[in-house]
């Protein structure tokens, strides 16, 4: 199988590496803006060639687009040479944004999937070839792309462990916005609200595993969050003002001192986890 | 040692394992409100004996509070029989309204310490010697302890592995209600926002690794973190208002589509982590 890769970071190096351990024969060209990912994506065997040139995809099997969302709508554009029985599959975050603005002549070759998998860490370097296995994968609007393409993407995430979610690409970005953009937020404003404060460091000090865990998503890429937010604008805004809603209720009971009512909301929460 | 530990849960009964992996000579008196904790601490050998009556206490050389903050205030009000030499620690999350209840006829047997360390689970089977290893303890207001017990004190957290950290308790109040307690509010808000959805199975579907960490903490005990909010109440308000000046930032950025103050608005957040 004949593989291009765009974005040879986190997502797209994973995604060779995990190529390369399911299948013999895979043979993987890279892009990528970054002279120096390229060089550690090759020195690292993520990539056998790399290329400066889209133009080089155009007989590929397989061409993935492993970058930001905004990348990855002006990518598509450029991607109307292909051939009839290549698949393109989009790695991002954001569905309905891209699915829309794929030229209608590549439509079919067009697999819009979000992987529900990453760290806060980037690069190549980052990459292992276990970071898709047993995760969801949310493939979107497929009755839109061709069969052939269609076929080669169940097969492929079935094969690398995945759990397939099939799903509008409307809902798709709602439910995004709350499982993953806004607690992206979340996690960002926690970060800032300690470090504006007087002694940062002093806090810092006594992080726990509960703020490790609730602040390491801050280290994520600006580059990346930046443009999720812009193209899941409107989902973000909702997902936010439902979680203030929520925070200032606990807030209003602890001004208030109405204990046992916070007793009854920390129960409600708990519940969560009987289905996660 | 003869050390006694009331509450025989995730955190008393790990501190039990882990004394008697570093001690040769460890003999343990359990205390539980709960039958079936004590039975469990019986069979998996957390504790030698279990007693219901405080004054089998008296002659220990240790004594653990390992109960929520209220229990912890309670607690201390009927230890008023202990003998000079020995030593009452309690393992609460918050410090100044405990310290300022603590009997003057035993202040000086009394060390406030707060182990910046927990998992999301509880009860004795939740419990593991590892749990102190490599974690920062917080000493409050110790030069009111007694000099013999600021001595086992230090001696006990120093050979468990911990690194000690001496604060006043107001300070200490005000950084935890940022790095503990208003992280846990937003992690139960984050939780009922999303269960309030109207199909929270299907959102919950997708969750990735960053929604699981941000989740986590929402599985804490509503018992134990009532009674922090309320004995942290305004730390807890100020620390809420100041997250939510930060999240709303971030809305209004979103919601002007002011990318690239978003953009420096992340980069900030990344700062944490070369501190963290």
């Amino acid at each position: 199988m004949k593989v291009g890769i765009v974005g040879l970071g986190l997502m797209g190096g994973s995604f060779a590496l995990a190529l390369r351990a399911c299948y013999d024969d895979v043979e993987i060209l890279g892009y990528d803006h970054n002279d120096q990912h390229c060089i550690e994506a090759l020195e690292t065997h993520i990539v056998d060639k790399i290329t400066d040139e889209l133009e080089d995809f155009a007989d590929l099997d397989l061409i993935v687009l492993a970058i930001p969302v905004d990348g990855i709508v002006a990518v598509t554009q450029k991607l109307t040479f292909l051939s009839e029985k290549t698949t393109v599959m989009d790695f991002g975050s954001t569905k309905k944004v891209i699915i829309d603005a794929v030229p209608a002549s590549i439509r079919k070759n067009f697999i819009a999937a979000h992987p529900m998998t990453g760290t806060e860490k980037s690069g190549p370097s980052a990459a292992f070839s276990d970071l898709y296995r047993g995760k969801v994968v949310v493939l979107c609007n497929v009755e839109e792309s061709g069969e052939a393409q269609q076929k080669l993407a169940k097969k492929i995430f079935t094969d690398l462990g995945m759990k397939i979610f099939y799903m509008d690409a409307q809902e798709h970005d709602r439910h995004a916005a709350f499982i993953s953009h806004m607690p992206h937020a979340m996690s960002y404003a926690l970060a800032n609200a300690v470090m504006k404060q007087e002694n940062p460091k002093a806090i810092i000090a006594l992080a726990g595993g509960g703020f490790r865990d609730m602040s390491r998503i801050a280290k994520s890429s600006p580059n990346m969050w930046t443009d999720v937010f812009r193209q899941n604008r409107d989902n973000l805004i909702l997902a936010i003002e439902c979680f203030k809603g929520e925070l200032e209720r606990c807030e209003t009971l602890v001004a208030q001192e109405r204990w046992d009512e916070l007793y009854n909301w920390m129960e409600k929460a708990n519940d969560l986890h009987r289905i996660l």
